[in-house]
């Protein structure tokens, strides 16, 4: 790598696209009427700032609603390829995920913002100079007040889809909380239902930082000639180290850790990551006001939705969309298990949701770059209605548990794989279908398919869902796998009103003759190539020992199905499918 | 809880008891040399502020030098009960784990700090004036020499231990990287030899907060009405949240996080979060100099041992001393990775090591925390000569395979347990024996003996090890536990000559009769009363399958033994004892 490309990686960031200048392509509206705010006070002849993107259909039903987050503005994508670039350019464009040629995409700068939307640079009415630190105090609700104004005017009456990455995350959570029918689609992503109490300090230390640099002057510094860029500076350099993951961190300041890139700064340039955050902080300095940083972080830090289960469900319980949650396993900032909490809250309210937790090294920043984009926006494009429509196989087995099931009855189907069993389900007319999984190629097929898939391990029992709220729970190919076996079934019962399991007999006669005869560990069918030594499966019960264990739990038999899966043919259960049966299909309910 | 009592709860931390008042028990010397330091240029008449405990005895071999962290100081421990409380009472004192009835104990101040010994807030006689931010940059091995020196003033020249945790812990490796022969033991607590790259970056920004402070004044600000307390706050809060586990700070704020308490700040007090840290921020100013802080954590930031293994083991190749290392799981600033990447050097030059990871939920204070204490300060007693002398009983296994074990051959135990085995092979007049162990009591226990145990998951391998480094390696009754057979096989033939292998045999007479009378999966012996759904084994061979292994990869085998472990027969390889043996006993070695 030549000396110049060494110094364009180690500064490369998500944001170097991020131009200071004006947003050409931005049109501006001013509403008439007051804007009143959810902490008191009001805002006189809010304006907003916004940009679009393809062209709104003839009944307003193509419409898609982009919230940026904390440095983020309406720029969201190219308008034409000599454009700036915008920050969701791999998502949003003609052909593109999120595509411009189907949709009208609507981007605003958010109320509070430094682009272009009314915020504390702006010249308060009442004393003629900027509010400064004498804003209102505005929320994510404020935000989302403007945000409703501007689609009014727009004559946009129900959004297509409403999406957002972390503070984007917020705004898209708190439209379909107070406006329960704003949307078909609700795509949060990279977010929370509240910062994480460290979170928190860190953004407390950022603003402690702005509002105690000399040049502040109490928010009033903008006809001052110099301005808070240090505190500011600080902030942001603390901003970028949490959206990192360390992995990243170490990337790119591991190997030149003494080799700072000589830039102009009074900052420390010691190390290699002092002169990055040098860098980085100052560029921020251009083209975001301090103000507007204080006002936004303090917004999000505001934010709360609740933190148990019950609060989350009382504030989703009247939306009516389908939800999309998306978060990545190195993200620290808003860390997956918040996402799992929402989750848990919309699943429990029977709402339509898909859950998947992307496998990525690149930590909160994950939401905006392309390889990680590539993997979630499948999962977007499947609920804006663009489904993969491959022909799904059903085997033998699934064909008879599919007989079990009853018409229209509900069904979650847990590994549930790429779908194929729910995909046929929904063929049939079902509606009501859940799918878990813990492997992303198949939750990204199967959400692709545009089924809800919950992206959870089984090992952790079922805390998404609510007493008896499936028909039927479907545990196919799958027990062998479980290490918590006792209490998944405990779950699957006390989820489903009954549970059909399918699995592998391990005493079937060829195992036992393998076994006594050549006096090997028996290979359970299917185990296609796996030894003693390397199978996944945990698990190798017999027919008996399921019955055994059912017997122990006080769980029904409702019925019972043995067969040999190679040659299709059934075994009787007066036929000793202990020895005669190398699979079982198991259909239980509580006693 | 009453009001008062959550008060003192959510702002209670590691700190509290640390007070800005004079160190009435500090002693003073000052140095008749200069110290001439590492980067470059010389302190003259430095002086070193330290405290003791106990007694040195006559030939001065009792003695341990205790190295605090970033804003510690000499007063490790009370000297009588009426004293202020030390920051390593519950490690130090009579009677404590550091018996100060046994030990001499001294604990300096360091080089650049603020506490009694020579720092920037002092006289640089060439100008008359305090050094400020003039003051020499040093290092980590500068404290150490001024150490050095105390320690020749003292008469010591091999202490009994060295030990630190953080900063402390870089400077206890410091010491035995620079002066080999220095100490019979050294103790490393979370710690590491470099910093990552983010906490690397956390103390840039720490420091720009300081130095862009409008009362820095270039750190001349000794003689001005105002400091830089802002900036040296800031830096503290931001320090402050590194050092908590993310768990305890959703325990610490999460129910009242919208209920500050009212203190005297002009700090954003919005959140309970943010009075706590301004409160700690505050009271940090009070007892801590901004150039010293600046000074020691640049000084931890310029640490650097090497990242690679050949660098760590160039680093520490002559030291002679036996090592004990601890970190805990959920300190995220110098993390467990960065502890093993330590102890892989150590194991490779055959050093004598013990490594604990403690599960904790406290996060990088866990080392000053009692509860954390009590699981570490038996491993440091061990070291200290305080042995766990509890007798120890051999299995009829255990016995069989110390037959195999030649005489004073060196032995790895894979999966130790509390290392009786082990501890018999010492009894018996072993020198080099290390045990592997990954659940905490056995590795408690174990080190309590005195062992060489190292915390390591047999599934990730044995990187710690290298080539032939051992003469025998022992798996015992854990084949059935491991993930990852195949490499562990290699791995056990990489780093030892011979391995021997005992495991329970899954084609015993009986366990064949359950399976093919009863059909029930069969339950090996030993498995006592586990079922096949909670057995927390994951693998189940015959003596024919390991057998069958071994030819596969072309290992050879030397011996076999064969048994009933519950009768004590033997079983001869011409008894067929794939049938009639229920465990077995392989000696193997590469082809």
């Amino acid at each position: 790598m030549t000396e110049k490309a060494a110094d364009r990686r180690s500064f490369e960031s998500t944001d170097d696209n991020r131009v200071a200048g004006p947003l050409i392509h931005a049109q501006q509206i001013v509403f008439d009427d007051d804007i009143g705010l959810e902490l008191g006070g009001r805002l006189q002849a809010v304006r907003c700032a916004y940009e679009t993107w393809g062209t709104l259909n003839q009944d307003a039903s193509n419409a898609v609603l982009v919230c940026h987050a904390l440095s983020g503005d309406s720029h969201a994508a190219r308008h034409d390829p000599q454009d700036d670039p915008g920050w969701w350019d791999d998502l949003i464009g003609p052909g593109k995920p999120i595509d411009t040629d189907r949709f009208f995409v609507v981007c605003p700068n958010v109320l509070g913002g430094c682009r272009g939307t009314t915020g504390p640079g702006d010249i308060n009415p009442e004393t003629g100079k900027p509010f400064g630190a004498d804003f209102p105090q505005i929320t994510i609700g404020d935000m989302v007040t403007v945000q409703k104004q501007l689609a009014d005017h727009l004559g946009i009456y129900r959004w297509r889809a409403i999406i957002g990455g972390s503070l984007g995350g917020h705004q898209a959570m708190s439209w379909v909380s107070r406006f329960p029918r704003c949307t078909d689609v609700c795509v949060i992503i990279a977010s929370s239902p509240r910062l994480t109490s460290q979170a928190l300090g860190f953004d407390v230390i950022g603003r402690n930082a702005i509002q105690t640099d000399p040049h502040f002057y109490g928010g009033q510094y903008y006809d001052k000639p110099r301005r808070p860029d240090t505190g500011l500076a600080i902030a942001r350099m603390l901003g970028h180290i949490t959206y990192l993951s360390t992995e990243v961190m170490e990337k790119k300041f591991e190997s030149d850790r003494h080799d700072p890139r000589e830039i102009a700064t009074s900052f420390e340039q010691r190390f290699s990551i002092g002169s990055y955050l040098a860098h980085q902080g100052q560029k921020f300095t251009t083209r975001f006001d301090a103000n507007s940083y204080v006002t936004i972080t303090m917004a999000m830090d505001l934010f709360d939705l609740g933190s148990s289960r019950l609060q989350l469900m009382e504030t989703f319980g009247d939306a009516e969309c389908e939800f999309l949650l998306v978060s990545f396993s190195s993200d620290w900032l808003f860390t997956p298990r918040q996402s799992r909490d929402m989750v848990n809250a919309l699943t429990a309210l029977d709402k339509s949701v898909t859950y998947a937790e992307i496998t990525s090294p690149r930590g909160h920043d994950s939401f905006l770059i392309n390889e990680d984009i590539r993997q979630y926006a499948p999962l977007i494009q499947a609920r804006l209605g663009d489904l993969d429509q491959e022909p799904h196989q059903i085997s033998m087995v699934e064909s008879l548990i599919l007989d079990e099931i009853p018409e229209s009855a509900s069904v979650l189907d847990l590994g549930c794989g790429d779908g194929h069993l729910l995909a046929e389900l929904k063929r049939r007319g079902h509606q009501k279908l859940v799918g878990v999984e813990v492997a992303q190629s198949g939750i990204l097929k199967a959400g692709s398919r545009g089924l809800n898939i919950i992206d959870y391990d089984l090992n952790e029992g079922l805390p998404a869902f609510i007493d008896n709220q499936f028909d039927v729970v479907v545990l196919s190919a799958t027990l062998q796998a479980v290490a918590n076996v006792e209490m998944l079934f405990d779950e699957m019962l006390r989820v489903g009103s009954r549970a059909i399991v399918s699995f592998p007999n391990f005493a079937y006669r060829e195992l036992r003759e393998d076994y006594v005869i050549r006096g090997r560990s028996p290979k359970a069918p299917g185990e296609f190539g796996y030894e003693w030594y390397n199978t996944p499966n945990r698990r190798f019960p017999s027919i008996a020992d399921v019955h055994d264990l059912c017997r122990q739990k006080q769980i029904r038999l409702v019925n019972e199905y043995y067969f040999n899966a190679s040659t299709g043919e059934q075994v009787r259960a007066d036929q000793d499918p202990n020895l005669n049966a190398d699979t079982a299909i198991l259909v239980i309910a509580a006693d």
